[in-house]
This record gives structure tokens, sequence and C-alpha cells, in this order.
């Protein structure tokens, strides 16, 4: 097993069969423990794993249909009624839709309760836990309430990916492939099978966010591929994968960035070739307007204006000045637009 | 005008007559600023504000029944539809509430916008505007939502307290008058009308919280008074003043820490007196059992234990080995209680 910091306080453990009451206790010694888990998650893994550490199990629905501010308010209610003081700890076991919510839960209940999160999903662990992120989608888009609250602890056991089925491994790789993109070109020379594959995406994320825990520069690379992903999903009404809408998002700024000038034909051609494998289709309910206007609500938009990471080859986004994103017009995107509706 | 700075990032700036553009405008220089008042601060002030200032006005409800989570998620939605990103300074004007439930909605909002809070009540310009802390109640109780979230500055304005009503300046007494039961005594000897008074208490609340931003030790003391008053606002549904609360609820922590054995009667007898002048009366839905059950949620609790900050002498709470406070149990808390009801 792998033990790892992220700075300043949150501790990672990586390995298989880590969920010990031995490692996991330490953080809740004096402490009431509260499991939170979806439906499938409690059957799989949460009733034993509340067993064994002497937690209270909480389950909550899952999809990110589910991640809404009411739901995170049901989930601090139930705190409440059991009468959870600041003594209490979280630990949120699931997919990014449970951990995400539940960590905005645990950020906000009494202003803020010990937390530890357990990834179930591939995407959840080179992603979603990692950096202290939370969030709850609204009417008007993905994550748009939120806050930035590392976690005591994450522990990232790949045994659970056992019975992970393949659409979800696939979710997962869009955000691996993606750190590929903007950071570790090597990533994406590695076998998709390797499973140092995972630790090496989850330093890139690591390496990333301790630069800028809190989004005001380097961070934003991250977002390469979800200013079209996260719309994506918007006007979809969440039922594409975050995966799904990821790969077509990254492809799509890859386009951008070569349609802008910036990024090489060949190296574009180099990416098209490495999304040739999923199978990308636009949403059902996919219009242009629709997703130019969820577009609209993105969170890296400054004056009204949509900013994009661009990279300028692969491995390498585009500094700006610190921004590392830019604003585009809209008729500077509508080429990508058309391109992508092909 | 006095200009301080709260580390690690608030300026406070407090005098007459200074919401000017010069002043206010730097913090919103490239951004969009949304002015957030209740119905009384548009008529009074903020109608007049935004324009000078070039700020869009948005009107919330007053009233701490107010302060709810979906009055929050309102405010936000209408953030959202103006399509406001996090270039959007949000400066929040009003009393207490308006200020503590538009600081949550700025500090979760896109995962956090710029802030600037205008206090318009003496209870806001010494205590809920100070100290970082932004807070919704729930049904089970005040303030069991919230996060810590600086803003870049406060205006502490206090010509706008010549429109303020005598019963709303006796609440903000009864928190100046805790500040000097728990650190310092001068604040009782002060003429009440003397200015002077009111940035006693505030360099008294920002000495604490400097010390300890998170509330994990020393900050526990300004929650003196606090475990039966918030209770006392939750049992009377909200429709008792803050500061009516708090000196009932000061009165029986004094009260309390004397029949524990830590202050002496004479000191006691002292505190009684300071609250002689006001009229102090128990809610009308008042019950013991109503009170016990709202104290159940008290944020200091732990291990399901109501914990009560306590003074040995007047300027003086105990430290209980850097915790600030001690549990209680409901048999000691018996003659506490019977007093009150007297």
């Amino acid at each position: 097993m792998l033990k790892k910091i992220i700075r300043p306080s949150t501790e990672l453990y990586l390995g298989s069969e880590i969920l010990h009451p031995d490692l996991l206790l330490p953080f809740g010694r004096t402490l009431r423990v509260v499991l939170v888990v979806d439906e499938t998650i409690r059957d799989l893994y949460g009733v034993d794993l509340a067993k064994r550490i002497g937690a209270t199990l909480l389950s909550i629905s899952s999809g990110e249909k589910g991640k809404t501010l009411k739901r995170a308010e049901e989930l601090i209610d139930q705190l409440s009624r059991m009468g959870c003081g600041r003594d209490t700890l979280l630990i949120a076991m699931g997919g990014g839709v449970t951990t995400d919510l539940a960590a905005f839960a645990a950020s906000i209940y009494l202003r803020g309760i010990p937390l530890i999160l357990i990834p179930t999903t591939l995407l959840a662990i080179v992603d979603a836990a990692i950096g202290g992120k939370t969030g709850v989608d609204t009417l008007y888009g993905k994550n748009q309430i939120g806050t930035i609250y590392p976690p005591k602890a994450i522990f990232a056991d790949l045994s659970l990916l056992k019975t992970l089925p393949e659409k979800e491994r696939l979710n997962g790789l869009a955000e691996i492939l993606k750190m590929g993109l903007i950071r570790d070109p090597l990533i994406l020379e590695m076998d998709r099978n390797d499973p140092r594959l995972i630790e090496r995406a989850i330093d890139g994320k690591i390496g990333v966010v301790e630069q800028d825990p809190t989004e005001r520069s380097l961070r934003r690379i991250l977002n390469f591929g979800h200013t079209i992903g996260h719309a994506l999903e918007a006007v979809a009404d969440y039922e594409i994968p975050h995966g799904e809408a990821v790969a077509i998002g990254s492809l799509a700024e890859a386009h951008l960035s070569m349609r802008l000038g910036y990024l090489p034909r060949e190296e574009f051609e180099r990416i098209e070739e490495l999304y040739r494998p999923f199978s990308l289709r636009l949403p059902k309910n996919y219009s242009r307007k629709s997703l130019l206007s969820a577009m609209a609500h993105d969170k890296k938009n400054e004056k009204g204006k949509i900013r994009f990471v661009l990279i300028d080859r692969i491995g390498h986004p585009l500094p700006f000045d610190g921004a590392y994103c830019l604003p585009v017009d809209q008729t500077e995107l509508e080429p990508t637009l058309e391109w992508m509706e092909k």
C-alpha cells in the first residue's frame, strides 16, 4: 500500500484491500462514525464495512440527477435527527456523485465536520475524490454550488474496482486520458490495463492541485474538455456518462486548440486516434443552441465570455498569463461546433 | 475613518459616512457588482447606493425565520439567471440575517465568489459581520448549516445606526456586554453611548477570531450565553430578538458558572445588576423540555453532551485544557433552569 500526503492536510492511501478498521478508525477515534453510501454500494460493501468499523450506515440515491442541494439537505437533516455533533466523522463511500454530495454536506453541516472519502469507481479514484472539491448541480449546470473542503483522508482501494462494470471503467479512462493531454503524455503510451496508470493519473492531479488548491490559475487546466463536457451533461439532463461527455469535450477542445492556431494538425490527429476506441455520440436532445446556453454558466466564465483551456501540444496547456484559459467568441467556436455535429 | 486588517485577508473600515464608491469599488474593479439587501434596507439605503456604485440590486426577505437554505438557494438561482460568474462581487448589506445568509450563498455559489459585508445594525457591526462565519438555520437550530468564509472587506458605517430602532440597539448591546464578561471588563464600565464601545467590542472579537479562526479552541468563548441563547431562539421559533436571548443566556450561564463553583457569588451579583435595565422574559412557548431538546443540537456538543463556556471571574473564561467549554449533565443544569424560570 502506498501512502501519500496531499498538502496541506489529506492523507491518501492507495492499494488493494486496504479498508481495515486499523487504518480507518484512527481518523474517528473519539468520534461517532457515519458511513454514507448509495444503494448499490450499500449492498456490495456498505453493510459489511459499517459492521466492521462500528459505523451508522446512511443510504442516499445515486445518479447525477440526484446530486442536488435538496439531497444534501436531506442528508444533513438525517445527521441532525441522529444528533450528530462536530465530533462525527462522515465517511463517504461511492462514485463521484456520492462523494461530491456527501462531502458538500459534511462541509456545511455545523460549518464542517471531519470527512473521509472512499471512492469506488475509477472515475472517482482518479478525479472526483482528489483535490478537495465538493459540489451539487443546479438547474443551471454542474457543480454550480459547492465548496473546497479537503477530507482528512482518502482510501483508494483498487480491489473495489473488481465489481466495476466495463462502462464505468471507460468513464474513468476519459479523465486519465485528459491528464495525458494536459500534463503527462507518457500516460497515453501506457497499457490501458497497467495499474500504474491510476497512480500516474492521481499524481498528475495532486501535482496541479497542490500548486493551486483554490483554482485561481493552474488548476484550471484540469478543466480541459469540461467546458463542452459539462455543458453536454446539462443538455443531456445528466443522462450521458461524465466520461463520455469529457471524451467528446476533450476531443472538441483539442479541435478548437487546432482551429485557433495553437495545436498542430498532426498532434490533433494523434488525439483523434486516441479516442477512436470510444463510441462517442452527442446526446439525443443535443442542439447547438442548448449547448451554448449551458456553456453560459461555465464557472470559468468572466465578463460573460466563455473561456477555454487550450493546448499547443500534447501534454502542454497554454498559460495565457497565468489564467490558463482564453475567452473565445461564438463565431470562433462555430467551426468546432460544426465539426462536433458531423 | 479607521482601517484594520483582520488576518489573513479581510479589510475592516470603521467610521461614519464611509460608503463612497472610491472605497467600495476597488474591490470590484473588473467585476460585476451585486448588492443584496432586505426590503427595509433597500428603501433606506439600497436603491441609492446601488445607483452610486453601479450595482445590480437584489432584495431578500428579512427576519431570522427567513434565514433558510431555501432562501439561500433562491438567491443563488437569481445569480445564475443573471449569468453571474466568479468575477461577480457580492455586497451584502443589512443586519445579521442578511449578511449571514448572503455570505453563505456567496461562499457556495460556484464554490465561492468575492464578498463584501456592510452591516447595518449594531448587532451585525459588533458581532455577525466580524469573524468570517456564514450560516442558515434549519428545523434543528440556529446556523446548523454554514461555512467559514472571510469577506474581502467589511464596511462598518456608524452613520447607518442613526435609523436604528432603540430595540435594535439593545440587541447589539447584549453582544457587547458578553464581550465584557468574557474578555474585556472595561467595556462594562464604559458609558453605553460612548462610540468607542463599538470599536472596543470589535477589537475584542477580532483578537479572539485571529487566534482561532475555525473555532477549535479559544473562539468557543464567543459562544458564552449562546448555548442557552440559541436554544431559546429555537424554542421561540425566532420570535425573540437575538440580543434578548443572548442576554438571558449570558445571565443564566453566569449563574451556571456560579452553581458549579467557578464564579464567586459577588461577581454573579454584579452581572445580575448589569442586566437589570433589560426587561428579560422567557418566550411564551418556553418549556424546560423544549429548551433541553434544542440544546441537544448545540454545535459545541461532543459525545452527545451539552457543553458550556464558563467564567470564573468577569472577563475570564475557563480554558478547560484548551477546549474552553465543559460538558454539563442535566442534573447539574437543573438549578440554573429553575432559577431561569423564576
